[in-house]
């Protein structure tokens, strides 16, 4: 028999996934599962959005351009406009779904064996892509102590080697909802440009920033145009999930002409997906300024329940929909599974993400839980309830 | 300035590409160009498919499962009985276009400079995913003077070595239309058994077959369960090649389960492209026997105008709906080139796909062109007509 690749076998599963039959023995059981490990909003999409691909009129379902549309990247540089980012239709390779732009980045821009730096906790996939190319993450520590800010500039300066080939950051972050600030960027900023790094930034959270806090763009920044590259998405924004639509952007245009060949390979991105978040971009203002109200409340409420526990640390997020718990428990991944197969309360357990898996690092992060705020406050309430009572139950 | 990947420097660009500005420009000047240069069919999509679109009634349009709906792949699998491969749901995982479905095989059983066989000439983005995965082609040569049948075994042996972890056919073939009998399939089995290689199939065009042959797939052959690896797609059967849908078949579980993890880091396949395809399975077979019938008599029309040009050769295609042509020229990409900056006959010129970009050995090809034959037959019988006045001019 054949044997399958080293790649292959070192592909990290999804942390999430070895929970999920757990998950389905305790909903065979009759146990309400209140899911605070998925990152899928409940939020509507935008009507707009839904009825575009309703009252399509295609004949033919052809390829659509390897970018993307001229008229779709010209809109979604206008959307950056708005936003105070300065790019054109040029700069913009639409693609499927962020993951898929941030596959293209790695492509572009490292050969096997070669290094990224991301601070850690991390989103997970990133792993997953990074082993798909053959290349190395080169975990940095931040610290649930801080919010999980920027770790300092010179923790960086000792991982950096001849390997090294960029930094990656999501801004918000997704799991800490950390968001950067415009100093912590110019500090990367001044960093990469010195070794002649690429910063890449995934900015799908980009919209959810909280408290009045302004989201400061890697792609606003002067003079990092060769070296920024933005990773984007239209999932969470206009909870669209499921359309598969993202894109890259940089003002480098050797790194778009690059990518844009990785792009061929796959011919283009997905049509009806494609028309749906052309005319996503058609959404109103009200539609953000309400989501992003009630993303507020949800997380104020949150944090206040979850500060109520004893011996609970919470990061306040800024931004995203996710925070990071530190329990008082040796083992989240054990606490979470214990959680879907012996607990209940009143008919109901809740699913948490173990954070362990947002860390590359060995042994870090084993006592936290990712939550995610994309449920109604009342089942947030309650989950944080749920979570209380278990957590003394299991520490007996 | 930070600089680009060596690979993303070999990332082969499209063939067809460099033409595209030659093609802008005659199109500018008023010549009308015949394009015989594309795969995208000119027929309608089902309208079922295009319906359960307009008719989808998502509020929240949500990530699908990874590895697709349970009820999409059953329904697969039921496509897969009516074609007499048994297979089940647990053996298939739906993909964003077969594209995404080499790529994950080629992760799943490929590391960095593993090599792959490959009878050439084959599909130009074969190379683009084998750059990008870090992996290496070992082309080996079929022939236009057999309609490019598979090449004898004893060449294969020749070229397998500690590295070779698979061979990968197209079949039937693009470029070369070229449908593998039941013999040559049973001949690929003994030698990837023989050597414990895995054998990728790109089924995509399985439909496409003329003059009453059979397909017959790698996951019919016995005893190659754990070396077959089918990718497929909706995009050529049914005219859906915007959808982005395709899937991996094997009943290795040991593959699947790694090619999932693959999957989970991207997430999920597009969702209203999967409800398309999902639908298009409806499809009743009158549509399949009106559209081969179509092909067949162009495939049919083209043979024969291109048998009247002097010193034109033509291998004769028996599946999907591409042929390559030997040219009495030494560069058929200069004469492409010149087809569409210095030729026009009444107005109208044609592009084609030189031949080269197919074949990953240098100099292989030169003097060869794909056609696809998507159009109308009267375009293609013009198409002829122009090429063969254009040959005159060009070699005098």
């Amino acid at each position: 028999m054949p044997s399958i690749s080293e790649k292959g076998k070192h592909m990290p599963a999804s942390p999430i996934r070895k929970l999920v039959p757990y998950a389905e023995a305790a909903k065979k059981r009759g146990t309400h599962v209140i899911h605070l490990n998925i990152g899928q909003p409940d939020i509507k999409t935008p009507k707009v959005a839904l009825d575009a691909v309703r009252n399509h009129n295609i004949e033919v379902l052809a390829y659509s351009m390897t970018e993307g549309s001229e008229t779709y990247r010209e809109k979604i540089a206008a959307y950056y406009a708005k936003k105070d980012i300065q790019v054109t239709a040029k700069d913009i390779i639409v693609t499927t779904g962020g993951s898929e732009a941030l596959s293209f980045a790695m492509g572009t821009i490292m050969d096997t064996d070669d290094e990224i730096i991301i601070p850690e906790p991390f989103y997970a996939n990133y792993n997953g892509f990074a082993t798909a190319m053959g290349v190395n993450v080169v975990p940095i520590a931040s610290s649930i102590e801080s919010n999980f800010a920027l770790p300092p500039i010179s923790d960086f300066e000792k991982l950096i080697s001849e390997k090294t080939k960029a930094i990656l950051i999501c801004n918000p972050g997704n799991p800490t909802g950390y968001l950067y600030s415009k100093e912590e960027i110019q500090q990367l900023a001044a960093l990469v440009k010195k070794h002649n790094l690429f910063l890449i930034a995934d900015e799908v959270y980009r919209e959810f920033a909280y408290e009045g806090r302004q989201h400061y763009s890697i792609l606003q920044e002067e003079g990092l145009e060769n070296n920024a590259i933005v990773v984007d998405s239209v999932s969470k924004r206009y909870s669209m999930c499921g359309a598969r639509i993202g894109c890259l952007v940089s003002k480098n245009n050797e790194v778009v002409q690059t990518a844009l060949k990785f792009a061929q390979a796959r011919l283009s991105p997905p049509t009806f997906a494609q028309i749906a978040s052309e005319a996503a971009l058609e959404t109103p203002q009200s539609y953000f300024d309400e989501v992003i109200a009630e993303y507020a409340s949800r997380r104020d409420i949150l944090i206040a329940e979850l500060r109520k526990l004893e011996g609970v640390k919470v990061a306040v997020p800024q931004g995203a929909f996710y925070c990071v718990v530190e329990l008082p428990v040796v083992d989240a991944d054990d606490f979470a599974q214990w959680l879907l197969e012996k607990f209940e309360m009143e008919g109901d357990t809740v699913m948490v993400a173990p954070a362990a898996g947002f860390y590359a690092t060995p042994g870090l992060g084993k006592n936290q839980i990712r939550i995610a705020y994309v449920l109604e406050k009342d089942q947030l309430v309650k989950a944080v309830q749920i979570l209380g009572k278990a957590l003394k139950q299991y520490n007996n």
